[in-house]
Protein backbone atom coordinates (compact mmCIF):
# COMPACT_ATOMS: atom_id res chain seq x y z
CA UNK A 1 0.00 0.00 0.00
CA UNK A 2 1.12 3.12 -0.94
CA UNK A 3 0.51 6.66 1.15
CA UNK A 4 1.24 9.72 -0.07
CA UNK A 5 2.04 12.82 2.13
CA UNK A 6 0.73 15.81 0.32
CA UNK A 7 -0.87 19.38 0.20
CA UNK A 8 -3.75 20.28 -2.48
CA UNK A 9 -2.00 22.97 -4.04
CA UNK A 10 1.85 22.03 -3.75
CA UNK A 11 2.78 21.98 -7.29
CA UNK A 12 4.88 19.17 -6.93
CA UNK A 13 1.87 17.32 -4.82
CA UNK A 14 0.02 17.33 -7.52
CA UNK A 15 2.54 15.61 -10.35
CA UNK A 16 3.20 13.13 -8.12
CA UNK A 17 -1.21 12.78 -7.76
CA UNK A 18 -1.37 12.22 -11.67
CA UNK A 19 1.53 10.09 -12.33
CA UNK A 20 0.57 7.91 -9.48
CA UNK A 21 -3.22 7.62 -10.86
CA UNK A 22 -1.68 7.72 -14.52
CA UNK A 23 0.43 4.49 -13.59
CA UNK A 24 -2.86 2.61 -12.00
CA UNK A 25 -1.34 3.10 -8.78
CA UNK A 26 -3.52 3.31 -5.74
CA UNK A 27 -2.70 5.47 -2.49
CA UNK A 28 -3.99 6.80 0.77
CA UNK A 29 -3.88 10.18 1.18
CA UNK A 30 -2.52 12.49 3.91
CA UNK A 31 -3.35 16.45 3.39
CA UNK A 32 -0.01 18.15 4.97
CA UNK A 33 0.55 21.97 5.70
CA UNK A 34 4.63 21.87 4.96
CA UNK A 35 4.40 25.46 6.70
CA UNK A 36 3.50 23.77 10.52
CA UNK A 37 6.51 21.62 9.94
CA UNK A 38 4.59 18.83 12.04
CA UNK A 39 6.41 16.08 13.95
CA UNK A 40 4.92 13.00 11.83
CA UNK A 41 6.56 14.78 8.65
CA UNK A 42 9.76 15.89 9.52
CA UNK A 43 10.43 12.74 10.91
CA UNK A 44 10.18 11.15 7.51
CA UNK A 45 11.52 13.82 5.57
CA UNK A 46 13.95 16.23 7.41
CA UNK A 47 13.86 18.95 4.45
CA UNK A 48 10.09 19.41 5.77
CA UNK A 49 8.90 19.10 2.36
CA UNK A 50 6.21 17.17 0.20
CA UNK A 51 5.30 15.28 -1.36
CA UNK A 52 6.51 12.00 0.74
CA UNK A 53 5.97 8.91 -0.60
CA UNK A 54 6.04 5.42 1.59
CA UNK A 55 5.38 1.87 0.14
CA UNK A 56 4.28 -0.67 2.90
CA UNK A 57 6.64 -0.57 5.11
CA UNK A 58 9.47 0.85 3.35
CA UNK A 59 11.33 3.86 3.88
CA UNK A 60 10.16 7.36 2.83
CA UNK A 61 10.34 8.16 -0.56
CA UNK A 62 11.23 12.10 -0.47
CA UNK A 63 10.49 14.86 -3.16
CA UNK A 64 8.45 14.29 -6.93
CA UNK A 65 11.36 13.47 -8.88
CA UNK A 66 12.95 11.09 -6.31
CA UNK A 67 9.35 9.59 -6.51
CA UNK A 68 8.94 9.46 -10.31
CA UNK A 69 12.38 7.60 -10.90
CA UNK A 70 11.07 5.39 -7.61
CA UNK A 71 7.20 4.65 -9.64
CA UNK A 72 9.29 4.64 -13.12
CA UNK A 73 11.57 1.93 -11.63
CA UNK A 74 9.02 -0.21 -9.68
CA UNK A 75 6.03 0.22 -11.98
CA UNK A 76 7.01 1.53 -15.35
CA UNK A 77 8.42 -1.92 -17.32
CA UNK A 78 4.98 -3.10 -16.47
CA UNK A 79 3.23 0.38 -18.21
CA UNK A 80 4.51 -0.62 -22.10
CA UNK A 81 3.30 1.60 -24.02
CA UNK A 82 1.86 3.72 -21.81
CA UNK A 83 4.76 4.26 -19.70
CA UNK A 84 6.00 8.56 -19.28
CA UNK A 85 9.28 7.86 -19.31
CA UNK A 86 11.10 7.07 -22.96
CA UNK A 87 13.73 4.11 -23.64
CA UNK A 88 16.81 6.24 -25.19
CA UNK A 89 18.85 7.72 -22.42
CA UNK A 90 18.75 10.89 -25.18
CA UNK A 91 15.09 10.89 -24.84
CA UNK A 92 15.12 9.93 -21.16
CA UNK A 93 17.47 13.33 -20.53
CA UNK A 94 15.15 15.30 -22.27
CA UNK A 95 12.18 14.53 -20.21
CA UNK A 96 14.02 14.88 -17.38
CA UNK A 97 15.42 18.53 -18.12
CA UNK A 98 12.08 19.45 -18.65
CA UNK A 99 10.25 17.70 -15.30
CA UNK A 100 13.14 19.98 -13.91
CA UNK A 101 12.40 23.16 -15.91
CA UNK A 102 8.44 22.85 -14.46
CA UNK A 103 9.04 21.57 -11.05
CA UNK A 104 12.39 23.48 -10.25
CA UNK A 105 12.87 26.81 -12.72
CA UNK A 106 9.10 27.17 -13.43
CA UNK A 107 8.33 26.64 -9.77
CA UNK A 108 10.64 29.06 -8.54
CA UNK A 109 10.27 31.89 -10.90
CA UNK A 110 6.85 31.89 -10.97
CA UNK A 111 4.36 29.67 -9.88
CA UNK A 112 5.66 28.78 -6.07
CA UNK A 113 5.39 32.65 -5.62
CA UNK A 114 1.33 32.91 -6.91
CA UNK A 115 0.77 29.41 -4.71
CA UNK A 116 2.26 31.02 -1.72
CA UNK A 117 1.64 34.27 -1.59
CA UNK A 118 -2.46 33.99 -2.85
CA UNK A 119 -2.76 30.49 -1.07
CA UNK A 120 -0.43 29.02 1.64
CA UNK A 121 -0.81 32.73 3.31
CA UNK A 122 -4.61 32.39 3.26
CA UNK A 123 -4.23 29.75 5.87
CA UNK A 124 -1.05 30.41 7.57
CA UNK A 125 -0.54 32.64 10.43
CA UNK A 126 0.39 35.91 10.81
CA UNK A 127 3.61 34.87 12.83
CA UNK A 128 4.93 33.03 10.62
CA UNK A 129 4.10 34.96 7.41
CA UNK A 130 0.44 34.55 6.86
CA UNK A 131 -1.65 37.71 5.52
CA UNK A 132 -1.96 39.47 2.40
CA UNK A 133 -0.16 39.09 -0.24
CA UNK A 134 3.57 40.40 -1.08
CA UNK A 135 2.71 42.27 -4.38
CA UNK A 136 6.31 42.38 -5.13
CA UNK A 137 6.25 38.77 -5.44
CA UNK A 138 2.88 38.55 -7.49
CA UNK A 139 4.69 41.15 -9.73
CA UNK A 140 7.60 39.11 -10.40
CA UNK A 141 5.80 36.32 -10.92
CA UNK A 142 3.08 38.07 -13.07
CA UNK A 143 6.45 39.37 -15.27
CA UNK A 144 8.26 35.77 -15.37
CA UNK A 145 5.24 34.13 -16.32
CA UNK A 146 5.36 35.24 -20.61
CA UNK A 147 9.37 34.33 -21.02
CA UNK A 148 8.24 30.50 -19.41
CA UNK A 149 4.46 30.64 -21.33
CA UNK A 150 6.38 31.69 -25.34
CA UNK A 151 9.24 28.62 -24.26
CA UNK A 152 6.76 26.00 -23.25
CA UNK A 153 4.53 27.46 -27.20
CA UNK A 154 7.82 26.50 -28.93
CA UNK A 155 8.58 23.45 -27.39
CA UNK A 156 4.46 22.43 -28.27
CA UNK A 157 4.59 24.01 -31.43
CA UNK A 158 7.14 21.53 -33.16
CA UNK A 159 6.20 18.55 -30.80
CA UNK A 160 2.85 16.54 -30.19
CA UNK A 161 3.60 15.97 -26.81
CA UNK A 162 6.11 18.44 -24.28
CA UNK A 163 8.93 16.29 -24.51
CA UNK A 164 8.34 14.60 -27.75
CA UNK A 165 6.32 12.00 -29.60
CA UNK A 166 4.94 10.71 -27.11
CA UNK A 167 3.32 11.69 -23.68
CA UNK A 168 5.67 11.94 -20.66
CA UNK A 169 6.43 12.61 -16.84
CA UNK A 170 7.14 16.07 -18.39
CA UNK A 171 3.53 17.08 -19.35
CA UNK A 172 2.36 16.29 -16.15
CA UNK A 173 5.13 18.10 -14.47
CA UNK A 174 4.01 21.29 -16.22
CA UNK A 175 0.49 20.43 -15.99
CA UNK A 176 0.38 20.24 -12.10
CA UNK A 177 2.56 23.88 -12.33
CA UNK A 178 -0.06 25.18 -14.80
CA UNK A 179 -2.93 23.69 -12.84
CA UNK A 180 -2.27 25.67 -9.71
CA UNK A 181 -1.83 29.03 -11.49
CA UNK A 182 -5.54 28.51 -13.65
CA UNK A 183 -7.00 28.10 -10.31
CA UNK A 184 -6.44 31.44 -9.50
CA UNK A 185 -6.88 32.94 -13.27
CA UNK A 186 -3.22 33.59 -13.42
CA UNK A 187 -2.52 31.80 -17.13
CA UNK A 188 -2.45 34.02 -19.66
CA UNK A 189 -3.98 31.28 -22.49
CA UNK A 190 -4.91 33.84 -25.21
CA UNK A 191 -1.12 35.03 -25.77
CA UNK A 192 0.01 31.04 -26.58
CA UNK A 193 -2.91 29.58 -28.22
CA UNK A 194 -0.32 26.17 -28.73
CA UNK A 195 0.31 25.84 -24.69
CA UNK A 196 -3.73 25.98 -23.98
CA UNK A 197 -4.26 23.31 -26.87
CA UNK A 198 -2.02 21.35 -25.29
CA UNK A 199 -2.94 21.59 -21.53
CA UNK A 200 -6.79 20.81 -22.96
CA UNK A 201 -5.12 17.17 -23.64
CA UNK A 202 -3.66 17.08 -20.96
CA UNK A 203 -6.74 18.25 -18.75
CA UNK A 204 -9.16 15.85 -20.09
CA UNK A 205 -6.69 12.84 -19.18
CA UNK A 206 -8.86 10.98 -16.12
CA UNK A 207 -5.95 11.76 -13.77
CA UNK A 208 -6.78 15.41 -13.98
CA UNK A 209 -10.48 14.96 -12.35
CA UNK A 210 -9.32 14.60 -8.64
CA UNK A 211 -7.25 17.84 -9.09
CA UNK A 212 -10.08 19.76 -10.92
CA UNK A 213 -12.46 19.08 -7.54
CA UNK A 214 -10.22 20.55 -5.39
CA UNK A 215 -11.03 24.17 -3.80
CA UNK A 216 -9.10 26.71 -1.57
CA UNK A 217 -11.97 27.88 1.62
CA UNK A 218 -12.96 31.34 0.43
CA UNK A 219 -11.29 31.35 -2.58
CA UNK A 220 -13.27 30.49 -5.93
CA UNK A 221 -11.52 28.70 -8.68
CA UNK A 222 -11.24 31.17 -12.11
CA UNK A 223 -14.27 30.11 -14.06
CA UNK A 224 -12.07 27.95 -16.46
CA UNK A 225 -10.37 26.28 -14.10
CA UNK A 226 -12.52 23.03 -14.09
CA UNK A 227 -13.80 23.69 -17.76
CA UNK A 228 -12.28 21.29 -20.32
CA UNK A 229 -13.07 23.67 -23.36
CA UNK A 230 -11.82 26.97 -21.15
CA UNK B 1 34.11 12.52 -27.24
CA UNK B 2 31.98 13.91 -24.13
CA UNK B 3 32.41 18.09 -24.00
CA UNK B 4 31.54 19.74 -20.60
CA UNK B 5 30.16 23.57 -20.66
CA UNK B 6 31.42 24.12 -17.12
CA UNK B 7 32.25 26.51 -14.36
CA UNK B 8 35.28 25.75 -12.18
CA UNK B 9 33.50 27.12 -8.87
CA UNK B 10 29.70 25.86 -10.05
CA UNK B 11 29.50 23.55 -7.24
CA UNK B 12 27.24 21.66 -9.73
CA UNK B 13 29.70 21.61 -12.40
CA UNK B 14 32.26 20.48 -9.94
CA UNK B 15 29.52 17.37 -8.91
CA UNK B 16 30.02 16.76 -12.48
CA UNK B 17 33.39 17.07 -12.80
CA UNK B 18 33.89 14.21 -10.05
CA UNK B 19 31.62 11.57 -11.12
CA UNK B 20 32.87 11.60 -14.58
CA UNK B 21 36.26 10.56 -13.67
CA UNK B 22 35.27 8.47 -11.24
CA UNK B 23 33.24 6.81 -14.40
CA UNK B 24 36.66 6.52 -16.16
CA UNK B 25 35.17 8.77 -19.04
CA UNK B 26 37.62 11.44 -20.61
CA UNK B 27 35.77 14.84 -21.89
CA UNK B 28 37.00 17.96 -23.48
CA UNK B 29 35.93 20.68 -21.14
CA UNK B 30 34.58 24.08 -21.93
CA UNK B 31 34.83 27.26 -19.56
CA UNK B 32 31.79 29.19 -19.01
CA UNK B 33 30.38 32.03 -17.21
CA UNK B 34 26.96 31.02 -17.04
CA UNK B 35 26.23 34.91 -15.85
CA UNK B 36 27.71 36.44 -19.52
CA UNK B 37 24.76 34.46 -20.95
CA UNK B 38 26.87 33.58 -23.81
CA UNK B 39 24.72 32.36 -26.86
CA UNK B 40 26.78 28.90 -27.29
CA UNK B 41 24.89 27.63 -23.91
CA UNK B 42 21.67 29.51 -24.28
CA UNK B 43 21.32 27.12 -28.11
CA UNK B 44 22.51 24.29 -26.02
CA UNK B 45 20.64 24.89 -22.59
CA UNK B 46 17.74 27.80 -22.83
CA UNK B 47 17.61 27.58 -19.35
CA UNK B 48 21.30 29.51 -19.04
CA UNK B 49 23.01 27.25 -16.49
CA UNK B 50 25.85 25.22 -16.45
CA UNK B 51 27.05 21.98 -16.21
CA UNK B 52 26.05 20.81 -19.76
CA UNK B 53 27.29 17.88 -20.90
CA UNK B 54 27.08 17.02 -24.35
CA UNK B 55 28.16 13.43 -26.36
CA UNK B 56 29.52 12.78 -29.25
CA UNK B 57 26.69 14.37 -31.96
CA UNK B 58 23.90 13.71 -29.34
CA UNK B 59 21.39 16.63 -27.80
CA UNK B 60 22.49 18.65 -24.90
CA UNK B 61 22.31 16.93 -21.27
CA UNK B 62 21.33 19.60 -18.85
CA UNK B 63 21.98 19.75 -15.26
CA UNK B 64 23.57 17.78 -12.89
CA UNK B 65 20.99 15.34 -11.51
CA UNK B 66 19.90 14.84 -15.39
CA UNK B 67 23.79 14.16 -16.06
CA UNK B 68 24.03 11.74 -13.51
CA UNK B 69 21.54 9.69 -14.31
CA UNK B 70 22.82 9.87 -18.21
CA UNK B 71 25.98 8.78 -17.00
CA UNK B 72 24.75 5.98 -14.78
CA UNK B 73 22.44 4.73 -17.71
CA UNK B 74 25.11 4.83 -20.46
CA UNK B 75 28.01 3.76 -18.09
CA UNK B 76 26.67 2.35 -15.01
CA UNK B 77 26.32 -1.32 -15.86
CA UNK B 78 30.25 -1.43 -16.79
CA UNK B 79 31.21 -0.04 -13.21
CA UNK B 80 30.33 -3.35 -10.84
CA UNK B 81 31.08 -2.33 -7.62
CA UNK B 82 32.63 0.40 -8.28
CA UNK B 83 29.29 1.78 -9.77
CA UNK B 84 27.60 5.18 -8.01
CA UNK B 85 24.43 4.18 -7.64
CA UNK B 86 22.55 1.35 -5.85
CA UNK B 87 21.04 -1.55 -7.08
CA UNK B 88 17.48 -1.69 -5.17
CA UNK B 89 15.02 1.08 -5.45
CA UNK B 90 14.86 2.10 -1.98
CA UNK B 91 18.67 2.48 -1.86
CA UNK B 92 18.84 4.83 -5.26
CA UNK B 93 15.79 6.86 -3.68
CA UNK B 94 18.23 7.90 -0.62
CA UNK B 95 21.12 8.58 -2.98
CA UNK B 96 18.40 11.01 -4.99
CA UNK B 97 16.82 12.50 -1.78
CA UNK B 98 20.38 13.22 -0.67
CA UNK B 99 22.28 14.51 -4.08
CA UNK B 100 18.97 16.56 -4.24
CA UNK B 101 19.40 17.68 -0.20
CA UNK B 102 23.20 18.71 -1.62
CA UNK B 103 23.00 20.27 -4.94
CA UNK B 104 19.24 21.66 -4.37
CA UNK B 105 18.69 22.85 -0.66
CA UNK B 106 22.43 23.00 0.73
CA UNK B 107 23.27 25.01 -2.31
CA UNK B 108 20.15 27.16 -2.41
CA UNK B 109 20.71 28.13 1.84
CA UNK B 110 24.30 28.31 1.80
CA UNK B 111 26.92 27.19 -0.65
CA UNK B 112 25.18 29.15 -3.63
CA UNK B 113 25.33 32.52 -1.01
CA UNK B 114 28.65 32.05 -1.08
CA UNK B 115 30.04 31.48 -4.03
CA UNK B 116 27.98 33.92 -5.45
CA UNK B 117 29.02 36.74 -3.06
CA UNK B 118 32.30 36.13 -2.84
CA UNK B 119 33.57 34.61 -6.01
CA UNK B 120 30.91 35.39 -9.34
CA UNK B 121 30.78 38.74 -8.03
CA UNK B 122 34.17 39.42 -8.16
CA UNK B 123 34.50 38.59 -12.02
CA UNK B 124 31.15 40.47 -12.72
CA UNK B 125 30.26 43.59 -14.25
CA UNK B 126 28.99 45.93 -11.79
CA UNK B 127 26.15 46.81 -14.83
CA UNK B 128 24.81 42.90 -13.93
CA UNK B 129 25.47 42.60 -10.07
CA UNK B 130 28.86 41.93 -10.06
CA UNK B 131 30.93 43.86 -6.90
CA UNK B 132 31.30 43.84 -3.30
CA UNK B 133 29.37 40.85 -1.67
CA UNK B 134 26.14 41.56 -0.04
CA UNK B 135 26.73 41.03 3.58
CA UNK B 136 23.35 39.93 4.38
CA UNK B 137 23.13 37.04 2.22
CA UNK B 138 26.64 36.17 3.66
CA UNK B 139 25.25 36.08 7.35
CA UNK B 140 22.35 33.94 6.54
CA UNK B 141 24.88 31.73 4.34
CA UNK B 142 26.74 31.79 7.55
CA UNK B 143 24.14 31.27 10.29
CA UNK B 144 22.51 28.08 7.78
CA UNK B 145 25.32 26.29 7.13
CA UNK B 146 25.70 25.12 11.51
CA UNK B 147 22.23 23.29 10.63
CA UNK B 148 23.46 21.57 7.64
CA UNK B 149 26.56 20.38 9.10
CA UNK B 150 24.47 19.36 12.04
CA UNK B 151 22.69 16.69 9.52
CA UNK B 152 25.57 15.48 7.35
CA UNK B 153 27.53 15.07 10.73
CA UNK B 154 24.31 12.95 12.21
CA UNK B 155 24.10 10.84 8.85
CA UNK B 156 27.95 9.86 8.76
CA UNK B 157 28.26 9.17 12.16
CA UNK B 158 25.95 6.11 11.65
CA UNK B 159 26.93 5.15 7.93
CA UNK B 160 29.96 4.21 6.42
CA UNK B 161 29.59 6.92 3.68
CA UNK B 162 26.54 9.03 3.63
CA UNK B 163 23.84 7.39 1.91
CA UNK B 164 24.81 4.11 3.48
CA UNK B 165 27.42 1.39 3.48
CA UNK B 166 28.73 1.99 0.04
CA UNK B 167 30.14 4.81 -2.12
CA UNK B 168 27.05 6.59 -3.86
CA UNK B 169 26.79 9.81 -5.90
CA UNK B 170 25.54 11.28 -2.59
CA UNK B 171 29.04 11.67 -1.44
CA UNK B 172 30.40 13.25 -4.98
CA UNK B 173 27.41 15.81 -4.54
CA UNK B 174 28.10 16.69 -0.94
CA UNK B 175 31.93 16.76 -1.34
CA UNK B 176 31.18 19.37 -4.46
CA UNK B 177 29.41 21.69 -2.33
CA UNK B 178 31.32 21.77 0.25
CA UNK B 179 34.92 22.33 -1.70
CA UNK B 180 33.61 25.70 -2.52
CA UNK B 181 33.30 26.79 0.47
CA UNK B 182 36.21 24.94 1.32
CA UNK B 183 38.35 27.11 -0.72
CA UNK B 184 36.88 30.36 1.04
CA UNK B 185 37.68 28.98 4.41
CA UNK B 186 33.86 28.88 5.08
CA UNK B 187 33.59 25.59 6.87
CA UNK B 188 33.50 25.05 10.79
CA UNK B 189 35.10 21.52 10.66
CA UNK B 190 35.65 21.65 14.41
CA UNK B 191 32.16 21.89 14.82
CA UNK B 192 31.62 18.06 13.13
CA UNK B 193 34.43 15.90 13.29
CA UNK B 194 32.41 12.98 12.03
CA UNK B 195 32.18 15.24 8.57
CA UNK B 196 35.45 16.09 8.78
CA UNK B 197 37.10 12.88 8.90
CA UNK B 198 34.38 11.78 5.93
CA UNK B 199 35.02 14.35 3.72
CA UNK B 200 39.10 13.49 4.31
CA UNK B 201 38.22 9.70 2.95
CA UNK B 202 36.55 11.67 -0.47
CA UNK B 203 39.45 14.45 -0.48
CA UNK B 204 41.96 11.72 -0.69
CA UNK B 205 39.98 9.88 -3.89
CA UNK B 206 42.42 11.46 -7.65
CA UNK B 207 38.98 12.35 -8.69
CA UNK B 208 39.45 15.46 -6.29
CA UNK B 209 42.73 16.59 -7.70
CA UNK B 210 42.05 18.87 -10.61
CA UNK B 211 39.18 20.77 -8.34
CA UNK B 212 41.74 21.09 -5.93
CA UNK B 213 44.49 22.94 -8.25
CA UNK B 214 41.21 25.12 -9.10
CA UNK B 215 42.54 29.06 -8.25
CA UNK B 216 40.16 31.78 -7.99
CA UNK B 217 42.42 34.99 -9.72
CA UNK B 218 43.31 37.51 -6.20
CA UNK B 219 41.61 35.54 -4.05
CA UNK B 220 44.20 32.48 -2.34
CA UNK B 221 42.49 29.25 -1.22
CA UNK B 222 42.38 28.76 2.63
CA UNK B 223 45.59 27.17 3.93
CA UNK B 224 43.47 23.80 4.10
CA UNK B 225 42.11 23.42 1.04
CA UNK B 226 44.37 21.14 -1.00
CA UNK B 227 45.49 19.42 2.12
CA UNK B 228 44.83 16.14 2.61
CA UNK B 229 45.30 16.52 6.61
CA UNK B 230 43.34 19.14 7.10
Amino acid sequence: MLTLYHHPFSPSSRFVRLILSEYGANFDDKLVNPWERPHELLLLNPAGTVPVLVENDGPPICGAQTILEYLDETRGYAMADRRLMPDHPDARAETRRLVDWALGKFDMEVIGHLVRERIYKQTMPRSIGGGEPDSGALRVARANIHHHMKYFGYLVASRRWLGGDRLTFADFALAAELSCADYLGEVPWAEEENVKHWYARVKSRPSMRPLLGEKVLGLPAATTYADLDF
